[in-house]
């Protein structure tokens, strides 16, 4: 859903949301109330953020007026609301860069190249980007893309190869089955004999051992050993301390997706632990026109639950909007009876009336 | 719904909320879930406050995850939400006093004689209680009750009476006919020819007149004639400043609700422009163990929507609940994976999951 937008043209918008989660969603609803467009940034595949991506069929009982809702009807009941106002999302984008430009916009970028300018730009980035969580050796950073790798792109690209796979959930084991058949060797490594992965996985892997088309090891990844740019082997540390190697040309390492803040650390906002304080008659950072709303940020007596997100991007919206109409008040109106946000929401009241 | 609770023994409970709009209703699931009881006082008969009176039927759209929703709706869905919790709802109730007691409990009292000793008070009292509009006259106040209504608790006692019928609504002109049969004398007066009640209800009024069974009055009441307790007559000033005496006994004003403040003014807490001041951090309003939550309360930023409410009731929640624990920290849990909610909510999480 990138609407067609060239890599590197700079998209011109009233607001940039960073997060399309249940906040960040909201967000668009309420600067549309106000007549303000946004464009939203999420690092997933897809709208919900967090709660899709943690707990998707799990009820939740305290969004006000919804004594049960789970996060994926949550999130279809927010995309639904912010139709009126046309949103364009931008998934599987990092939000990596923020600088003011000469016009006072925001000039927002993201790693894969897209850029916005921005009249506002409102951070609701949740516990940060859902991002691959990542061997950490500096062998590992180097390699990436090459020959170590934290999804898989091409599987036919692995045909013939001596291939490792890290991790016990599902995404392990299932790719670690699918190239048995496929790689010249391929060696599951997991830190222990217990795994995350569905049973009917587990006996899979189990099968495929029996039958020698795979192997399991159990231990810790400590070292890699490369020539230049291709991989030689994979050191695995056992319980017992001893390290072997174990041959390899590609590591596929699959250890789940952890929130981080990421590049937004680094826009020189006022952090506390890793979150955003802000004021909490604006929601503003302290930076003109950057705010924050959700669980990114942080203020005296904040909880970390949706409809507090959901108060917090009203908030912001009204800020967003008086930052934007320097010295005329944005009055309060209510979308019962106020016929400018009647206009906005396409709907016609009496006609509605009558339904 | 008072439960059988004799007037004048105080019920003990965690909390009384007044108010039994959208956010009392959410103050008591909010309590709930950290395991406090409430009662809830309410000036009207009904849960749903201004909302409901207001505009029932009217699509809201900015309730966070409900596209569209009316009013009573709203009303329905949050007491769902709050039943787990089993509320005691004392409707017909204005509270009217506030004390500490001696074991730092809050004593509430109601006009009507109810008494409660109550951990923590959590106003969430809208823009006040919706009180009949009266007549702002020394005269009519000496009389209220005697010779001067504002509802009609016995009709029959109004029997052969002469009777003075004020206002322009529903209220005024059904009463009127329905008394042009029974007083021995009925004039209906208002401010204008123009009336606010059904068009079916002017033409019969316009009969009754007709036959001269009833009197119409244009002007506005500026006197009343009363011998002790005994009301003699009303004086109406025309348009043309000419003000006539009509004899009456008993005057009926109906001049529908407004909502005021009422006694909450009086019970000492930071009032600013009839709204009182509380900190972002807890809603507390300056008196320990009384909490300000929805349209009553103020504070830098406020804006009066419903959504906002609903925040400020949860953290109101959270604050009253460490006042109740002094020295403990009272730890962030989610609905969606909390066991002690679950017990609290009478959810059980895996069975609901098949569901």
């Amino acid at each position: 859903m990138d609407g067609g937008h060239d890599a590197g043209r700079p998209i011109v918008t009233d607001a940039v949301i960073v997060g399309a989660g249940p906040v960040g969603l909201f967000q668009v609803f309420e600067l549309g109330l106000l007549g303000l467009r946004a464009h939203v940034i999420d690092a997933m595949p897809q709208a919900g953020g967090q709660c899709v991506e943690l707990y998707p069929d799990k009820p939740i009982y305290d969004i006000p007026a919804l004594p049960r809702c789970d996060a994926r009807e949550l999130v279809e009941r927010l995309l639904e609301q912010a139709r009126p106002f046309a949103p364009e999302f931008h998934f599987g984008h990092v939000a990596s860069g923020l600088e003011r430009s000469a016009d006072g916009l925001w000039r927002v970028t993201t790693h894969r190249g897209l850029v916005f300018d921005a009249a506002v730009v409102i951070l609701a980035a949740g516990l940060g980007a859902f991002m691959p969580r990542k061997l950490d050796l500096d062998e590992a950073r180097r390699l990436e893309g090459v020959a170590v790798h934290y999804k898989v792109a091409d599987a036919h690209a692995l045909a013939g190869r001596e291939i490792v796979v890290a991790g016990g959930g599902d995404s392990a084991l299932d790719w670690a089955a699918e190239l048995a058949g496929l790689g010249a060797s391929v060696v599951l490594v997991h830190r222990s004999a217990r795994f995350r992965a569905a049973p009917a996985s587990v006996a899979r892997m189990h099968a495929l051992c029996d039958q020698a088309r795979m192997q399991f090891l159990e231990g810790d990844i400590v070292g890699l050993d490369a020539d230049g740019e291709a991989l030689r082997a994979v050191r695995v540390r056992a319980r017992s301390g001893i390290v072997q190697r174990v041959g390899a040309e590609q590591l596929l390492v699959f250890w789940g997706l952890h929130p981080a803040l990421g590049p937004i650390a680094d826009w020189g906002l006022d952090l506390e632990k890793n979150q955003i304080a802000v004021d909490t008659a604006t929601f503003g950072t302290g930076v003109p026109g950057v705010y924050a709303v959700g669980d990114v940020n942080t203020y005296p007596g904040k909880k970390k639950l949706i409809l507090s997100g959901f108060h917090e991007a009203a908030l912001a919206a009204f800020a967003a909007k008086e930052y934007l109409s320097p010295g005329q008040k944005v009055p309060l109106q209510y979308t019962t009876t106020s016929p400018a946000m009647h206009r906005r929401l396409g709907v016609s009241p009496d006609l509605s009336d009558l339904a």
